[in-house]
């Protein structure tokens, strides 16, 4: 059953914890191929036209590229621009392709100003004129406007429309204004209160303004010193204020504290999603978002560089290897276990990592309590680097009927779980003092120590005791 | 300068990407951790009172053990309540080891239901039931009935103050009604309307509301088919419908439509967040979240089951070379070598993952797309199989001057590059099929696989080849 052709689905939906039921079920997806493969469109369009557009923005993506211009022919001028300022980028790229300038200008016109920013962004200048040039010229200014700040910044993401009366008003001369303009926003939740010099100085919450009865001046009901958010505040920092103060609209305001506009809460849980997204893609060495729609070979150029570094630190690691050659062609178990104590030392240092990383975003792990933090790594390597050393230094005495070399092993993983963790917190935070995002790159740093180390450890142990 | 003691303060910081100022800076938790040590707590709570209560609980957070206490000591009553129900889970248990359950239920009173159940759903049961029965009857059965629903459902997270109005009201009945209430919610985005039976049938929001004049009837100008939360929907869900439909707020529903609370975008953000945490934590192999703020030997045993499972591969994957020892014994290159080709697929296979799983949870990845997906990856596997074969076989023949020795090497990063890359999609495509969380254990059995097919590869190549 298409779940999401119903609007009342998600009562009927009683879901558990894992299973978590997509908008858009892959057997309706199946069914909107057939309909525009088979010749169809019309029935395809059908199908798609009841969805909401975020949906249809899942839908488009999830088709394979031929499908999605046949649909867009089918839907015509009947897809919403909402379900395109929704797509992937590389998605929306490929789509814009298919259609002609007129039709982005008219789709970006009636899409609030961050999204038809998003959506022309990253069209090539020749053709983002086209569609400017097509645009009524309102719609145009505002447009050129928001591309004029920097991607990611507080200008892009805000829209210019926003209520603001002065303080002397009462709830009354609110009320009766909104009633009467036109040129609102689509949604708003708060009404900001400025001084004769256009700087938001209070904030009125719906709610409240709809409480108070029309005398009540919204001098003496609005909230005091407001957070405002300078216009060129990047996306990150903007997310981590909404998040930490519970907003769910916020004034943006010019160098010299004048508002500019007002950002939503709806953008910034799209913000928290991407910046996340991004530090899950770095720690897993993927450059960015969007990889998934990707054509393989766009893909391979974009993932082979890291791997380009891993392979230069694999082979560093494989030296240390090599300075023991004697060592290892009198005892072959040595290559044998060599191996363990690099992976057990590479997962430790991992999830101190994890932690460390995940920390710094939140703002937890700062300079107050990077000492402590440091300590508790070194008890926790430690510690956990004397359980292994017990499991593992037991089996290899019993399997290879060697005492002295379990012995080796054991000491070995002692060294390099305890370096794992100090390696994990140290690193990721020296990249971020040096100003570089430690999710991307503490990964590799961490692997080649914890492998040279391990190597080092082991077999430096062995040439000593055994030989 | 510690920056979140003007409120004005965001205006004020131009940042960059990079550097994301926090809200509390380190000097300041020094200050106030000195203020406490040296005597003086009246000193650290005039530092402390003037902040938000989101930054007063990371402050509470950075602060040690010892001082946490003398703060709680310090500021006494004049702590926020929001303060406590915003700390990390364990250093909330550990706070509220020092306080009353008279002091915590007057705490819980003034909190929003769904604070307030966080703040003691983790008490043990007689400590919980005297908080319960020092509260006012009114709040204490409205904590009791949150209790009753699962943890992470939309029961345990809908507060249940609501405006609700029937159809056949006007804006202008509604506005009176609004001003002439005590029972409202503190924060509200929009009215539902019900029908006689009490299940929303369209809601109005406030912006709307207050835009219409008096006589236009709520029927008029509502949104029909509301996106409604069954009361069983888990968290993870719930955060899903709010970012892909830019939901403000919902209605929660019994399994029978009726309405019982509402859930706002404030607390989906923090949901958001955790969710997001728990599978960042879990592909590094850490447990949870509350890492950061765990002593250190809580810490070793919520990570060294995870280092015992990679032991158990790790070892699995040593096995695999044992087979070859007489391979290695003959040519002490091969375990020079050996590791590299591990590494390379590992780390290839990672990349896969990572969008995977990401994928997944996004539900961007599903039935509709998999076989895309697979084919895509079975491309890039093979194209950087490629290219790091050449590398990797230029760099080992000419290094050990041995032709041979370097198409072995080179061969296997084909196949393991390869095998990386169909592993990295197939794993978490299964385990998410299997109804398993593919965060948590994908990347264990990828590595195992990786190692595996790597050792053998290389070794079973050289024995063909080699010797």
């Amino acid at each position: 059953m298409p779940e999401a052709q119903s609007p009342d689905s998600d009562i009927t939906a009683a879901e558990s914890a894992t299973t978590v039921t997509p908008a858009i079920h892959p057997n309706l997806v199946r069914e909107v191929a057939d309909a525009l493969e088979g010749g169809r469109p019309d029935a395809a369009a059908e199908l798609v036209k009841p969805l909401h557009a975020a949906d249809i923005a899942d839908l488009i993506e999830a088709l394979r590229p031929d499908d999605r211009s046949l649909l867009l022919d089918a839907l015509g001028p009947a897809l919403e621009p909402e379900a395109l300022a929704d797509l992937d980028e590389h998605v929306r790229d490929e789509v814009l392709e298919e259609i002609e300038p007129a039709e982005i200008a008219s789709a970006a016109a009636e899409l609030d100003t961050d999204d038809a920013a998003y959506l022309i962004e990253d069209l090539e200048a020749h053709e983002r004129q086209a569609v400017l040039e097509a645009m009524p010229q309102a719609g145009r200014e505002r447009l050129e406007a928001a591309l004029a700040y920097p991607e990611d910044s507080a200008g892009r993401l805000m829209q210019r429309d926003y209520v603001a009366v002065p303080t002397f008003w009462t709830v009354g001369q609110v009320i009766d204004w909104l009633r009467d303009t036109d040129e609102l926003p689509d949604e708003f939740y708060e009404i900001f209160v400025v001084d004769p010099r256009h700087r938001p100085i209070g904030t009125v919450p719906l709610y409240r303004a709809m409480r108070n009865k029309r005398p009540v001046s919204v001098n003496d009901i609005m909230d005091r010193a407001p957070r405002l958010i300078p216009v060129d505040m990047d996306q990150e920092e903007i997310a981590y204020h909404f998040d930490q103060y519970n907003l769910t609209s916020a004034a943006v305001v010019s160098t010299d504290g004048r508002l500019l506009g007002q950002i939503t809460v709806d953008d910034v849980v799209d913000v928290i999603q991407e910046e996340v997204e991004e530090d899950i893609y770095r720690m897993g060495g993927v450059a960015s978002e969007g990889d998934l729609y990707l054509p393989a070979l766009a893909t391979v150029q974009r993932r082979w560089a890291w791997l380009l570094v891993n392979l230069v630190t694999a082979v560093l690691a494989s030296l240390t290897i090599a300075i023991f050659a004697e060592t290892i062609d009198q005892l072959v178990a040595l290559a044998i276990l060599m191996p363990i104590v690099a992976s057990m030392g590479g997962n430790a240092g991992t999830q101190t990592l994890t932690v460390a990383v995940r920390a710094l975003a939140t703002r937890e792990l700062t300079a107050a309590n990077a000492g402590r933090a440091l300590w508790k790594e070194c008890i926790v390597g430690g510690t956990n680097g004397i359980i292994f050393a017990a499991i593992m230094g037991l089996a290899a005495s019993l399997y290879f009927d060697n005492t002295v070399l379990g012995t080796v092993i054991a000491l070995a993983m002692i060294v390099n779980l305890w370096v794992a963790g100090i390696a994990g917190i140290l690193i990721p935070l020296g990249l971020h003092r040096a100003g570089v995002d430690p999710a991307l790159s503490a990964g590799i740093f961490l692997t080649t120590i914890t492998d040279v180390v391990g190597f080092f450890a082991f077999l430096g142990l062995a040439k000593l005791i055994l030989f």
